[in-house]
């Protein structure tokens, strides 16, 4: 019942001119040279055509300092690239934001322009003039190169620099740590602190975020292992996206989801028994739509009823907890770092509008803006 | 933000031939009148264009019995005709079945022509020619009249047999009372037998399915106010389909769920509690994709685990029991019809191989076929 | 340069039901059988399937009179079938008009039902319900049976009707003959005899028409092998299509062509010399795009120059000769006739407003309608 | 029997970047201004745009010598701009073509880029890299400027140049004067020759040419108002558009067209005596297909018959005479443009195998390319 086919035969890839290239290298490194407060951003191609670490010693022989774009959370994880942080507009942190949008001569490599990496911006960044690398060509100024594969420009800017000393530029971002394991409800600021402090003792994990504060709350945590969707989009990853992390890797995961996505996917821990996964699952629990509640706060239906997840873990071939105080997170977090085998939900209760500082200052930079 | 728009004006109905419409009923008459075996099925479309009634009505005056398609179960549920019951050809009841494939002049009423309805027969339907009153024309013999609207021919029909006298055609199908309450293990066919007990005893509900065998069950249960998915369609739907009925209605329904689907969508009862909804779901718990496993038993995917439904219902809002017995069966039963304001889940273990008599049926033919 | 491919399959002709073809014959000689006035009208389906003869042998067998549809005309040609004529509606012979129109049961064959055809009938027919096959469907009543090749049905019914013995029906149409050779101005009517005049004393000639009242006065010459476009159509097909008879056949053609037409391509026939073509060539000169005028007399641009087409055949390679009265016209017919090996050029001056039967009858049949 | 409708609102011309348009004009002149041979060549965007005077100017000001494209052939006619000639490749006069060719900063304004423009490249134009205006857009170096109308691109290299001196760069072309009256054979060479002549004498006609070497002979007259179509294009376009032109203009016209485009249109001149047009047509006739034989000399198709158009123009209300020596051309032409009141058609007989000065380029090129 099965035809045969013929194996697919591979497009040879597309040439390009090495005198485009060179000519595109020049115009760049001429403008680098007359600006005094450069920046790089990374985005998704310099992963996708594997070029991490050649941007990472470009940045370093260029002198310049280097953020991601917010879908490039994660990029330059590894190494010792001096990575100053993740450029989030108003959301983001102030030092980073500052020096994004105050740049004079602003590099994107591989950066989609989207609403996503862009549409927080406090000031304009595309309307600027960005020297901007990406799906295969350069522009700059009011002019554009085209058929410039990413990596014939890097490694031309390479070749080019070779005789500069590296140098890492910038202060990296400062992290939480240190958490105050006492009677304090806890807040996402909070549960941030406490990821950090059990990486630290525990080692990283890689981590799945869904959409939301728990999101958000990744800003803060140091380790930039992560899988996420973007804002609002494809709400419900988290838990299926954790348990493909293990899968695939064979490491532990930690899952960051609201009680707002756990109630439609979350259930599929209840697959973990048979495939001998055991992510570790932090539910924020505020009984909201969070997120839309803070747009439309006169809806009711985002507030939500009290689905009782720790409960549920038991039956599901789990163990679950639920948690108001940092201090009850504290334990359950180092208790679930101890106990392998089987899943191990942690349901933090939080208050309705206890949020990350990332969504702090986006809620209030929208303010201003309107 | 919102622009107006003007309201739209809805095509006026399209016209057609009286002389065409009687022609085609003329015809039909003559057909009928030289058969000595005819047989009426009725499809959708008769619900859709609502005229059940009517055509109740013309069975009556042409004295033929009438079956509904796979497809059209619940239709001319209410009213006073002696439906037969429902063709589902090699998998249905065997009188049934005989009587619509043996007929010498078969009019099909709205009926949708596919797999799902035909595609189990045991002998050519399609082949030989009915008499098929459907999308708006009518065919027979080898020829087929355009622009009949349905309402217009059946209309055309009663008018010329109003002489005739009423008469209900054929036998009601008998259903399956009385469960033995023992120790025996639950089958499908004895839910079917414990749910006309109970509807016999507290009144008819209405019925959400999901597919499977808790599909097949439902054509042992002498209710047929059912809405379900064809045999694999939209798998997930018996729950929240559940759910609507009783928001749409006020009426509490019962559910019959499979684990699988149960996995997929189950959850929503999480819902109940809010809305104030309080389903009988009985979920059919063989810790298996059955009808996949069917079909393909060297596969070691349709194996399912052990997800503990009953243990979940309670920290989700409402109340579970897991019985294994007839007698457990009858017992849950009645105890969840006389507790309303919360769901009551009733999750049956049954053993592989247990199947309803439908579906035996259905292995059975497919087996001769093959 | 040129890539080989492989020999073009053709697909195997579709199937059909003989059960469908043979209920189909039966209804349709049913409804003969109840009919007093019927008629059959042929169209190009018989030709294209190879069915004339055939055909021509059912309307004997069946005992219906036959007649061509417009673009019919030419069909049944050759062989002993009385065909009576052309049906044109208001255009027409009233006796064939009438024999169409007020037929009880009118068998359309392989006719296109169109504007061309039917635009100018006097009552109407595509309103009534004849028995139409075409298309590979047939017709009647307010049903169709499917797929019913022509040529199937018309041996189905040859097989049903093979005990009766054949007849002719009806009268053949009358045409005109015997041109006054005077000095009377010529009239498109006056071609037409000429024509029958020449066709009887020298034999048939294979004629090309063009688009206006040379093709309409076509219908007043006996012979009917005639290739011309539809009313208006393609004007300027009349002397290629000359040329192309006289290449494909090798018999000398006869071409009937208007002035207007001849501006646009008469030209071509400059090639003659070069390839030894020698057609006769009638033009129909009143300097006037007449059918244009007809319709909208104030619009200047329908009066065309003295373009003296005569003159210009001898450059041309041919010979030509301008005449005006009957008797030069019969003469110039006649020495064309008897001389070969140049083209025959005959440019004949007609009166604003002189038209053929045919033209006349459309005319007064519009004005009767509006 | 019309419907109104609402009048056609025309979109908004978009809109652009003036700081776009200034660092484009920055880099051309950049570039100018390290170039030591720099040429402009101009298509039809320039007169598209309303933008020949101002092209002149700032060509004056650049201090740039300036060609043609070949399609461009007639721009630039009027003024004092010192129009060296158009560019024709291989085809074309040698001093034109190395000018362009070896440039080393080759402007290229509104010009289209196509075979007919470029086919004939002796060397690379393409690929090298010139500077290039047109649809919006002005490309150099290895990028582009998107949104650059022309017209704002002409303005603001104007402004900037303003200081500077006009100039005119380079010689103008030399044409042919002065034809020996005497009883060689015309050739093509003759016919430009002789037309430069008559246009001296008599003033410049504006000018319609055909496909072939009708065309090229164009390039030989020094008037270059002519619309013709490219190489092989729309043949039959000659006559009609020298009708056109009177009509449109009034200003009598010359059409030069050969005798296989004369074939096709050439009697449209049968309607000059009803509209009072009176151009003067020279039909160049070699009885041949001449260009096609060139490229396939073996089809014995490509050879014509003697058609005799000189003796056609009588009857078509014209006057006609074929000419075979060059004495006999001068004094037809001479004749002719004396005639007013009736086109004037002369028949120049060639021999087979006589050429333009531009054809016997082409095709000496091709040679040497193959």
């Amino acid at each position: 019942m099965f035809e045969g086919c013929e194996p697919v035969e591979p497009l040879p890839p597309p040439g390009f001119a090495p005198e485009a290239v060179a000519a595109c290298a020049e115009e760049i490194l001429d403008r680098l040279g007359r600006a005094e407060r450069p920046v790089m951003m990374v985005g998704v191609e310099i992963r996708r055509y594997g070029l991490e670490e050649r941007v990472a010693e470009l940045a370093k022989r260029l002198h310049v300092p280097v953020v991601t774009s917010f879908m490039g959370r994660g990029l330059l994880a590894s190494g010792d690239t001096p990575l100053l942080g993740t450029y989030i507009g108003m959301a983001g942190q102030p030092e980073i934001t500052q020096l994004v949008e105050n740049s004079d001569c602003l590099l994107l490599f591989g950066v989609i322009p989207s609403d996503t990496n862009f549409g927080v911006s406090e000031k304009r960044i595309a309307g600027s003039v960005p020297i901007t690398a990406r799906d295969r060509a350069v522009s700059m100024g009011f002019h554009r190169y085209s058929n410039i594969p990413l990596e014939a420009m890097v490694e031309e800017l390479l070749r080019r620099v070779a005789g500069q000393a590296p140098r890492a530029e910038g202060a990296r971002t400062e992290y939480p740590h240190g958490l105050e394991a006492d009677e304090a409800r806890v807040t996402p600021p909070d549960i941030a602190r406490a990821v950090n402090d059990l990486f630290a003792r525990h080692g990283s994990m890689p981590m799945a975020a869904d959409v939301g504060d728990c999101l958000f709350t990744c800003f803060d945590i140091e380790n930039t292992e992560l899988v996420a969707p973007g804002y609002y989009a494809t709400m419900g990853f988290g838990v299926p996206a954790g348990l493909g992390l293990q899968a695939a890797t064979g490491r532990r995961p930690l899952v960051l989801v609201g009680d707002g996505a756990f109630q439609m996917t979350g259930w599929e821990l209840g697959n973990c028994r048979r495939y001998g996964w055991d992510p570790i699952v932090v539910v924020f629990n505020n009984q909201s739509w969070e997120m839309l509640r803070v747009f439309q706060p006169a809806s009711r239906f985002n507030s939500l009823d009290d689905w009782r997840f720790a409960d549920l873990a038991g039956p599901l071939g789990g163990e679950g907890v639920r948690v108001s105080t940092r201090r009850e997170l504290a334990l359950a977090l180092d208790r679930a770092a101890n106990t392998r085998g089987r899943f191990q939900l942690i349901e933090v209760m939080l208050e309705k509008g206890a949020v990350s500082t990332t969504l702090a200052r986006f809620v209030e930079g929208l303010k201003r803006r309107h």
